[in-house]
């Protein structure tokens, strides 16, 4: 035991073959579709996905039992940042939300039958999938007790009843994670059961693609009705009423990759920047000297390296095996909205180039902008924190006898 | 001579039923096309700007001789907010960019007869106009001395060769006016000069669109080529080589409308934010009661606030004769970041709603990103406020004995 | 009725000889007491002000019957802003806290015989005062219902019984306003009564000086004891019950008044820093021609002259005899964030000599870091803020029917 | 090699042991003496220093051979920060600036002589040293090249001539480490050379305390006058000529050092502030519980968590011989603002009794002012971190081929 920021040689081979795989391979496809995933579509998708295979960089966080690399969190880092360095990385190794959050918990909490069904034709990037949860207000998002997507006892398994909005890769997927109230009424927490529906289920159907500022998910944010929805016993996916602790077995870790991803994102985004602004002058002196842009690019460097630093420590705490709630959560946070000011400065940085479709940075600026509301808006976060703060403090001065 | 805020009642009359206007007959429109004006191109227009003239509101810049309804730069404040409410707004008024700033500037410096010819049809909404002066890089931006443009004298004329881009407008415009090089070289300031370019000349084109992030502009961003394009000597703005001045006068007072304008917009994502979330709750409280929301609703009226005092001082400043180069250029690096920070507070508010199609939010955001880099990016004007700043300071204490 | 920014010759005039009565004879004197007024006593007090008096600067708050120049709120701003570029310019016009705003008070609601006996020698500096409202946790600060001190109707009067503190400026104070509860139970909103109370009652007594972070005030942020301390009925100021609406007949103008002062200590601050730095080079380049120190000095001005600019409108509100409450609080947050920010930048302009006794902004810091708690913390004014927003709007709508 | 964020256990006893040696030992001598350590003077620092001898707690940063614990960079950091928990901590363990980062550098360049003359002292807390490199402007301050002071060669050694200040420490130190000029005019980097110089050198005199903002360091920041100042051969400490790479020795890990140790500071204010309000009421609900509250709360912990994780990394960096430049900068300038922000947000959630004494809030928004000017002004290591970032990536890409 013993501080080390350094990663094993294998992590540190294999992020460089991702970075170059990235640039030789996936930009030239992203700048030929301008960024957006979904015009390439599911032939797209094969042929990223086939290179990546090809170059033994799939599925970097699958267990080699499933065809991946088996990398824990803290390896998952850089290289998950190396694949964000384009919107289309992640999906080249399929490792992009949801599917891979996904395959992070069918591992965890599925039965072997479950795997073999589920898990394994997702690892391999034969199917995707969908993750649907969230439900247009008042309904589930940052406060669990509004669930109301409901799953009731019948003769041959659950029926499963609701409305959900903001299922990322809904269309075009194999199979969803739904999660739906099995006990207790809307207003208290009660008990959620995640349950697998096959994309054929007769009860689900993908309504249509919420309009939204980001446009990089293939399968879209979609809205989703589960409608007379009957599913097997064999459907449940972990334990009855267990589907808040495992929301948070995925919860945790989503949080970091998506944080990874978007690091990617972040870096690439000040690296277009410095390109650009390399070789320009401005009033006879390069922009790249001028005070004001050495300022921006400074805080967008600070504001990456401490994403770094925040989201290995995250990480490492997950592989301990922690729960990580309170590191998570600043980790997202804090990442959020770095990614967000790192590609806004490099907008500023690149001038009337930077709002114009010449450089990527407009398109990335809409893709960043939600993740400071998904998976946990910063102020609900916030919030959180500060109450975990406090609670923290209070018990170690003994202000605080007992806590929940 | 005193202090006074208040509007003269025709003035709040005027904003009144401007607003009204807004409100009943411009706000379904902007959210049929979802925001993007051109996609009711011209046919739009002219509904628009009919139902504007029907209702006494057109062109409320424009002197009374042109048919306008002759305002001054602190009434238009409140008026062209008010329009701004909807980003199609000051396109039913005709008061949007570029028009609008062409307009002021064609009743100062133009002749009799070139304002009968160009600025008659264009305050009566017959033909849109567009301002050609932005090159791509190197070319001129933030700095006078790099306009690469030329007009050489030659026997029936001029002749103008050069790129621009960033032309608003350009597209099913009825004529340009150009700014180009008709002395001094590249690399060194010069003297410029402007002249009228009907778009029927052909050595004028319009290449392409340019893909930008803010897409309400009827006609576009453009690229434009002006190669072996003729003019007469009548084709001349003002007086030759006096370029630069004379886009001074057309800067100080556009600069100050655009605020005007995106102030509306501001103003509107906070209504759009109030509204959605006035009757949400989340963990059993009001989402309007709960201080994070409460903070941003709060930063935001006072970003509002902040921003319209300024404008109205500049504003003031400039109907006394004023040049008013340090109030127009901190008003417009104030306002330009606080609508950005009010809109984005407003998705935040707004959560997942604030970045989906449901509500224009994203599609604001989108818009008002390019103003802190048009006309003067931030960073550019907070140079030259500086300089001014140091300057007046060091006058004042004797310590600068002159200043250029 | 227009929109106008002049002030009239007069206060113009009054204005430039603040100024030059600041520099000439005030700055002097704070630099020899290095910036704490009460370091050169109340012989420095006299001093100043006979010095004013001779200059005809004296009281220009102050209604020409009891001996002041009659100035109106909106005039009050530069003249204030000017008086306000010492720490002891304030001190030196008799328009310093508390004083200032006790005068405004008793104007308004004093009976002629208390006028006589306590604005009159208030108003000529022939002595000092204080108000004594605050009162140490739990007791009255941004809560109303919290105002624990009481007054109870005895034989001869009223008996006052309680706890207060920060009473700034009770120590050599002639007399106190001191604010006590006449009616309702701790917790609720009740009546609150506002009494006259002589220096030399037994009953009232200043314990100690709270030590603060701020240091210019004269006399004080005191710690006060009433402690059966009977006053006679003539000793209350305006009608029983009614305080909480004459509290705010004091804070409106009073919020105003500290930001024209601390304004001026913004400016002052700001000029310290370009002359520090005028000549000064780093690595080669003049230091003010820095970039980053381009940006400092540009965000500052910009932070100047919106706070002029607010200031000015929630005068002009005040002075049409409206309540102004939302105007007041956004420029009271405002003004009080962007003045410490203006002299934090002017510290780092300076570098070391920044935070060394060389100059005075390490005072300054100090002294302005409590305006943004003091009158009203900003997270209190920013909740009310946002509530009047929200009611605003939600009634501009029709969404809610009435308002309390 | 693989990611750990575990410090050994040893070293978390080491925390927990300093923790409790300042929570009950030095804690209640700060309150004492209200955050001014040198209120206390030498009769304190023994006082200290013997009970953290016996608690086995001293010198941590030390190597055993000269009496310490041996931490290296890493370990150094949680302790540093639990001993930073007090103004006073440092300085009973002996590892405050700027002997802590004067014996880091004496262990690493001094023959084996001078250590036992200057290090074996120093470190036993025998006693104490100053490290004179600032100089008035315009000499020595970020700009290498304006280093003024000299040492020429004569008969016996060598000649000091110079102008320091901000000598921290120097009132009642042992000896001097003295940078000055041995080859190279003023205006270009040439070389320097540190001497050491014995305290009663009849050329060195302490002539004054800089009056400063912070005032925690015992010996203060000086003003000395290096004045026909000779020294022999032997009081070069490493190689003539090699000062400014030496200085590089030290001002790397001393960045960190300082930011471990006012990290603490910034942990302090945070629970100052958490156990202030944790029971009390402002409007009906608990302050803690108030969302603005939270807000604050929440970004002080993610500020406090981001400054740990960049120091950890920095520190391992160095561990590992690398210069870590970049990194080190990034975290001084990161952690500078994040602790400024950490107490300015304790103060605010205070609110009166923040900016009172009552609290030691206010002496420490005093202290840590400084730390975004002392060791590198942020402007400096912005304006070398981009440049650094710069040059990485155009070398990164072909773009540029060779790099000074």
């Amino acid at each position: 035991m013993a501080i080390d920021f350094s990663q094993p040689p294998e992590v540190v081979d294999l992020v460089e073959r991702t970075a170059a795989f990235v640039r030789d391979v996936v930009i030239p496809e992203e700048e030929r579709y301008a960024g957006v995933v979904s015009a390439g579509g599911e032939a797209l998708r094969a042929r990223l996905q086939a290179a990546a295979r090809d170059a033994g960089l799939f599925a970097p966080h699958v267990s080699r039992e499933y065809g991946g690399l088996g990398l824990g969190m803290t390896a998952r880092a850089p290289v998950f940042e190396a694949a964000g360095y384009s919107l289309f990385g992640p999906l080249a190794l399929n490792c992009s939300a949801p599917d891979e959050g996904n395959m992070h918990m069918l591992e965890i909490i599925a039965t072997d039958e479950q795997k073999e069904r589920y898990l394994r034709p997702l690892a391999s990037g034969e199917v995707r999938s969908f993750f649907a949860m969230t439900e247009p207000a008042p309904g589930a998002g940052s406060d669990p007790a509004a669930l109301s997507t409901t799953a009731v006892r019948v003769d041959d398994g659950w029926r499963i009843d609701g409305h959900k909005w903001f299922s990322t890769g809904a269309d075009g997927a194999g199979y969803a994670i739904c999660f739906a109230r099995t006990s207790g009424k809307v207003g208290t927490v009660g008990g959620a059961t995640m349950f697998l529906v096959d994309a054929d289920n007769p009860g689900l159907k993908v309504v249509r693609h919420v309009d939204t500022l980001d446009q990089a998910m293939i399968g879209g944010h979609c809205e989703v009705i589960f409608d007379n929805c009957v599913v097997p016993d064999s459907a449940i996916l972990g334990e009855l009423d267990q589907g808040f602790a495992y929301a948070q077995v995925r919860l945790g870790p989503a949080r970091m990759t998506h944080c990874m991803r978007w690091l990617g994102i972040a870096r690439r985004a000040q690296d277009i920047a410095i390109d650009r602004i390399a070789e320009r002058r401005l009033f006879g002196s390069k922009l790249v000297e001028l005070g004001m842009a050495q300022q921006m690019i400074a805080d967008s460097e600070i504001d990456i390296a401490a994403s770094r630093s925040l989201i290995l420590q995250a990480c490492w705490e997950l592989d301990q095996g922690q729960r990580a709630a309170q590191s998570t959560a600043m980790t997202k946070t804090f990442v959020a909205e770095a990614i967000w000011r790192v590609v806004d400065r490099a907008i500023q940085l690149c001038g009337a180039a930077g709002v114009s479709g010449e450089l990527l940075l407009g398109r990335y600026l809409n893709e960043v902008r939600a993740f400071r509301i998904y998976d946990g808006a910063s102020e609900t976060h916030r919030w959180a924190l500060a109450r975990r703060a406090v609670k923290q403090r209070l018990k170690a001065t003994g202000a605080l006898e007992s806590a929940s």
